[in-house]
């Protein structure tokens, strides 16, 4: 399968360069849940961030009071950093955290509602990974690549919750991310009206030691538990809009059928979709505006955001994930295969990578948006 | 996952039992193509078959005059049968299957058409797996658990053919045979109008050598070349009806939009569809249909029939290709995951056995009706 | 790769036909740990049973109570069999298990060692998969196709620990199962001095969920905890001999190093062995023994036996995990490659399924032994 | 399982900067043999390379006169460099690539052997990964980081063919050349006498499309054709000096066996070495000497070598060919589990990347020395 000339810019090193920290002063961060799979994923991708550095590691008590590199059963390709190796873990308490800026959640959705509320109370602001806030209606599913603007009900949600200086925000399901980065630029374009998707989902997205490879080897699960549901109700407020108050969120009120499958791939989610839109659209349309696409949060300078957010390939073989989730470093989302639909408008498969923008990835960009916007 | 009361029918052994061949001698059969991975499929599937014997295995110029066992690169799991590791092998033309009373077509497409046209002008009727013929008007595209009634235009085939005894009866496409041995039912009790389906296929779909493991391993691959066409075309043909007077067939015009895409799979299609039909259904309606499925010829006693021909399950992590493609032999077609569709009416999940009921084993069943069914 | 005349034979089915039980009413058997992978091995192989019946499933506090269906979390791929589906499990106290006439071991060596020590004791005999009792001086590790003369000690076990009816018998570690039966024929011909044995061993080795998918795929983990020891030490128990009065082991005193190693594989342990012999021996010497081995119990009828014990093919790319596991239902050990070494004498490849033959059917074949020998 | 100090510093990357080119005038390379999996990391690895810029591209007749990404079927992970995807391809005749100063061979050994002489003669210096002239007694099997030194064969080579300004040199097979990277300051520290390994390989080692899916998946195949032999011979040519009058090699005298297996891993052979040494050495010394090891060129500045060539590790669960494989760039070997052997003296596990050590960065490297030493 020859190469596309798209598919070698993808992957383009992520602007290393010219970026300059809001102010010369890194802020402190803490890790919440640092042994899992997202907790070692945020402590790799927060190595020489220029804006954030980690200060203090959180983790349950079966962990606290350990060495990091005790504590955690190190499962991610690239090794350990050296810089926490010995980083002392504590409990999830807020006073634990006095030093930090802001946190990084990663904790288990059995924990993680009331644990991440005690740290907004504390005037520690919380960039979480956790499902369980999502839903609120002044907490915002935030995804710099498809609706930076949501960030804004920030001072709503402080009014609404008696915070003073913290506050909670999410980031989307993994399966739930690439599918709305791919999305947003089409919706603003040409109003999307109904959506089909079938996911074909990386074992990563299951943590560790998650799937069994009892399970999973030359095997595909059709169920993920609670999947399909997430991506009808985040899709759906991920893009409505925020009021004119900024004081609530309006949903899309896109029709969505989700059917999701784990696949025996280690990192990446692929997902067939097809689009209704409320007009006639052309597959020349749809290129074309996924191929000018930049992230709408292009003109705010984001450390981790890659050149593009997302990136369009004509090698019909393509995306694939075990070839294009690092795109970007796994920050960009790849599309490929745009084509007409027999029964509504397009049809195309779009490639996220799971842990890094789908997960902790997400939330860093977010944190950086935060610190950008001057919410940090 | 605990596992459902049905799934464990499902693998309840073919009836080995009661079967009568139509008169007390076997017909003699031919296999062309026996040396790819289809061909070595019938080769072991038509072992102690109560109808048919091979008497010749026919391969090209490059295995011809070898002994199979010499000639084959044998990849299947289980053992190539003594019983023809010696049979020398000839070119695939009519007269060295003289002997023959049938043959079944395992050919590479790029040869078939003409080669099976001059076994049916020979008189000998040909059972093919290649896709050649399949859109010819006056050839079947025959599953005796969907359209049995689609073998009576072989009078007319022959009429429009000049063909004497001779005939040509082709399979569907692997993806298609599961789907619509599946879609039957519900589109006779119902009325289907439109279908999404996404495939996730095994790599023995492509054939020996077939995919590379450099491509697939730990990867999915979003594309099968033509793959999603056929599901289009052949689903309609199919599911539609012979006319009246039995010349030609009338297309059930269901709009069709298939993706299709490669998984690291061994055996076994999985394929999550969303149905569409003329009228209101409900999930309990439609399980009730297919609990009480029985093959269409399920009154013909077909020796490779197994005991149901569709078996329907609850574990909502099922079905699995690893764990339920063997079911029946391979012959049974699994559904799961019955649910109502957010877009269409039910979303559902069907499992099909590729490389039996989808390739050779559906061949053979298609010769075993027309054995009772006096067109051999 | 053709495939040799052997290696159809190997697979020819387990005899099913003419064996009488020694007594015309079924013994009533336990499982102890029913729940885990090994257990749910136990609940398979002893459907329809000449000699035995399931009477009574044992498990921990967190399964008692509850039906075996909802207990369990069924992971092999052959459904759970209905007629134990709603069977109620029990705590594993021998007061539970006062119908067995002997019970089944799939407990974890954490919690084995005194729960089979207090049912020998209730004088209930004990067949266990736990590693608990193998270095015991007067228990034997019982393998019937290599060491069948050991189940002798028994009259000496039951003196020294004061059983008066109960007894424990354990099987070999899964890796060292499969290796003894093929050393065992050719240390009885030559006698074996050295042995280096690679094991390739495959992930239900480990349990359930056992290895995780994310460490596994596409990978290779090159150590396995405590097996290298237990290669070294159960090999030279089992190919030893039990002294003239029955009443202790003599060491085999072979000089064995091992390295073992995780694949990707799902059942089947793959061996690569090099042998040192007292004596020169040639190749042909070597295979013409392996040829004629039946096993040592073959006049022993034992309902679960193969055919044969040991298969050996000349195909130079077989044994393979995948494709001969299952050789004689998983019963069967294939060996191939003999070849010269250059450094010891004679290098080979040995295959056997770990989980059958390996684990649970190796427990069964040994309980099976008890019987006949009237030790049972 | 927690990862180790060295293994971090294994990973960082190559040093890029303070190297100067010999000349500040790049040389210019042909490739011979482009579009095949190895041809393909060459073209990838070139890319931007400090001494070498690619001038000329070849290939067969099948791919001759089109542009180089319509010729190829491109199935590395990283993309194809836009800078040669308009490059026409050639043929390998030495008059195509008179522009050039020297030629890596990627060429399949069928054709391998006259061509590469063809090229020696026309003064255009070769280097192969081909097997075809390792065992010729002028031309040196060179592994940088194990027998530098060899490379001064090259005046004899010269005076014995009757070449001018070319010569031919090789690099060794995948399987050995992790393996004398590993062994090289052992032998030279302790002296070598006897070696076990029983390899597991990588499937991108059998090229592309290489190894069928349909073999590997779930599966281990336990024999590659001429790979056990290569093992013993290479590795005594390689681990042999050169005779002080630098006309021939002198073998090691080592004595090897060799087991040789495919397993379903991408990149990265992993093999389980026992090394007996003509005296009695501890575990601690081995590891000392692995440890404060450099590779014997170290004082020479070669651009892609990793700064470390050998890493040792002390997490008993690595090296693993998925997490370990890239370590230095794919450039360096990892070495892990060294701990006594009861037969030899020392066991360890030794881990290479098989496409860029252990092919084409391993002849890259060799221009590299070649370049530095004043041969090109």
């Amino acid at each position: 399968m020859s190469s596309s000339s798209s598919s070698s810019e993808q992957q383009a090193p992520a602007p290393s360069a010219p970026l300059v920290a809001p102010s010369d002063t890194k802020l402190k961060c803490g890790i919440l849940g640092c042994t899992g799979a997202v907790g070692q994923r945020f402590v790799l991708l927060l190595q020489g961030h220029p804006f954030f550095e980690i200060a203090v590691l959180g983790a349950s008590e079966r962990s606290a009071g350990k060495k990091y590199k005790d504590a955690v059963s190190w499962m991610l390709d690239s090794p350990l950093p050296q810089a926490v190796a010995n980083v002392p873990v504590v409990l999830c308490n807020p006073e634990e955290f006095s030093v930090c800026d802001l946190v990084f959640s990663a904790l288990d959705n059995i924990v993680a509602g009331p644990i991440e509320e005690s740290f907004a109370t504390a005037n520690i602001p919380v960039f979480s990974n956790a499902k369980n806030h999502r839903l609120d209606p002044v907490v915002p599913i935030l995804i710099p690549f498809a609706n930076p603007e949501h960030i804004d009900v920030i001072p709503k949600q402080r009014e609404a919750k008696g915070y003073k200086k913290g506050f909670i925000v999410t980031n989307a399901n993994c399966s739930t991310t690439g599918l709305v980065i791919a999305l947003r630029p089409l919706h603003e374009a040409f109003g999307i009206d109904k959506l089909f998707v079938v996911t074909m989902q990386a074992v990563s997205g299951a943590g560790y030691p998650g799937v069994s490879s009892y399970d999973i080897m030359g095997n595909v699960i059709p169920y993920i538990s609670g999947e399909e549901d997430k991506l009808v109700v985040e899709t759906n407020k991920i893009l409505g809009r925020l009021s004119e108050d900024k004081s609530e969120f309006v949903s899309a009120d896109i029709r969505v059928s989700a059917q999701c499958n784990r696949v025996g791939v280690l990192e990446g989610h692929t997902e067939c979709v097809s689009i209704g839109f409320g007009k006639k659209v052309t597959v020349d349309e749809v290129k074309a505006v996924l191929r000018k696409c930049e992230s709408p949060s292009s003109d705010l300078v984001l450390p981790s955001a890659p050149k593009i957010s997302l990136a369009l390939t004509e090698d019909c073989t393509r995306p694939q994930p075990r070839r294009d989730a690092d795109c970007g470093h796994g920050y960009t989302v790849t599309v490929g295969r745009v084509r007409e639909c027999e029964l509504f408008c397009i049809k195309m498969v779009v490639l996220s990578h799971n842990t890094v923008i789908g997960a902790a990835g997400g939330s860093i960009l977010n944190a950086e948006l935060a610190r950008v916007k001057g919410y940090l």
